[in-house]
């Protein structure tokens, strides 16, 4: 009977369970769409899809050696704490990891979304090839994990890589973090469709009312339309790119990374990779231009890098 | 004899030489004016002073152990190689390392100077009380110094922390690297004082034009004319220390540090300190914000970590 962890990605719009052995290979992966308008509800419901993956997937196996949590927001990896979400409404710090093995009698390890998708990266992906590199998320959320000679940098509190609030637009919309014009604001998936949405009154030519009535509008539909020259489209499909683009310059002058590694669902169609990876050559000083040797979606999979890096965390803490 | 290492600082409009002892103490610190208008006549007039140091203030003490010299853009340290210099004309690739040793036979370590300084804040200053600190220089350009877990990081290629192309006004002026509106093109202490001359024939009643004919005008003297009501001073002001907010903001975020250290001369008189650390607190994630303990002056003194930079080099490398 091989060993595996429990991987539990707890994205912006739903949670991916799934089994991962020892060399990244993930298998069974399942959806499970939670009700996000409630802190104890997504709680409770985290845990009863674990429970039901462990009874429909694992019944066989035994048990996992450990269940791997990335989260989104700030979490106390020492401590097995996630200690905020900003987008759950009536959020309070609840320890996962307690949790996890009083219902289940199984350790359990928690860390940041973004952190636990660069540490995969770094054990299955791009760390075979580089010491130095960005992993970068757009999904729901933005935010990016930093590799320094071969080792995550986590900041003091493991709080970093919280990019998603660098001002790219000066004279930008208000953010809820209290500045205008953050990043996160224009580029990520849910800034994507919420401008679309605010946009389709002033374009009632848009062909995107269609498909927004038909409840499948996400970020590929809007840079899809893009291309076949939908205005508001193309509005916001070139806003969000444009912010995308200055903070890839601002990555490449800070940290001198050899690669970008793209993740999340906003990137995982390539269709705005080519113009990013054009600015980043460009526009970037041109010592760090020259230390970049690519900018490219994860080959991993730029959707399936979070739910290998619930797996990443787990068997890190168990070897 | 008390061993020492020669520190040589290139900074952006002179060139400061002094020696070090191995518990950071500074002595005889000279100040030698450079033309800084082509790079030939920059090294030849960076060893004459050196030459000169040696023979008034060293020669009764031997030679040195090594000599540490920090340079304002990208530096091959491993080499000894000054690589590229955007503000010297004509910059051509130079082994200072080999130059140094053919002419006085003393081995040299070339490093960037800000990384320098950021290991004079590791060894004797900041990084006695923080593992996880942004060393932030703003003088004649723009650029931080990351420390994480009591370590610098240098990027891929040594050229990490180049913030001073951080796109901060998303309308502003052309910068020589390409973009509109970068930190550096409005809080460098160049680009204060550039900004101050060209308002001046909007401003005709601005105490400025006696200052700027003087030939003693700096960012001090316009952070001063700002507090007592000169009107272009407060302009250029407040827009140099909106930038500055808005990085600092970035790197809170992204790099959840302990502590940001400022230093260079245009933070040296302290006036904008109390506004930065204000904006810091309220503006970044809260987090972040938990997790900072300090935001303050080099307690190496903001003009003196620089020289104390190139000592830091030159210890590391002798020990």
């Amino acid at each position: 009977m091989p060993e595996y962890v429990l991987c539990v990605d707890q994205g912006g719009t739903k949670t991916n369970i799934a089994r991962g052995d020892k060399n990244g290979e993930i298998q069974d992966i399942r959806r499970f769409i939670i009700d996000l308008s409630d802190h104890a509800i997504v709680v409770k419901q985290i845990f009863d899809a674990i429970d039901v993956y462990l009874r429909e997937n694992c019944i066989r196996l035994g048990s996992p050696l450990r269940i791997g949590m990335g989260v989104k927001g700030y979490a106390d990896r020492e401590k097995g704490i996630w200690k905020r979400c900003i987008t759950i409404p009536n959020f309070t710090p609840v320890n996962l990891g307690e949790m996890a093995y009083d219902k289940f009698g199984i350790n359990a390890v928690i860390d940041n979304d973004v952190h636990a998708a660069t540490l995969a990266e770094l054990y299955y992906g791009a760390g075979k090839q580089y010491k130095n590199y960005i992993y970068y998320n757009i999904g729901t959320g933005i935010a990016i994990g930093i590799v320094s000679e071969g080792k995550l940098i986590r900041g003091s509190t493991n709080y970093s890589g919280e990019i998603g609030h660098m001002v790219t637009e000066t004279e930008g919309d208000l953010c809820p973090c209290g500045h205008f014009g953050c990043l996160e604001g224009v580029a990520s998936g849910a800034a994507i469709i919420e401008q679309v949405r605010r946009g389709l009154s002033e374009y009632p030519q848009s062909g995107m009312h269609n498909i927004n009535s038909n409840g499948t509008l996400t970020s590929h539909t809007v840079f899809k339309m893009a291309e076949e020259g939908d205005v508001l489209a193309g509005l916001v499909t070139n806003r969000a790119l444009r912010s995308i683009q200055l903070s890839v310059i601002s990555i490449l002058n800070i940290f001198n990374p050899e690669a970008i590694i793209f993740g999340g669902g906003v990137m995982a169609d390539g269709l705005l990779l080519p113009k990013i990876k054009e600015y980043a050559y460009k526009y970037s000083l041109r010592p760090s231009a020259w230390a970049l040797k690519e900018v490219c979606l994860s080959k991993l999979g730029a959707n399936r890098v979070g739910i290998l890096g619930a797996a990443a965390i787990g068997w890190e803490d168990s070897i």
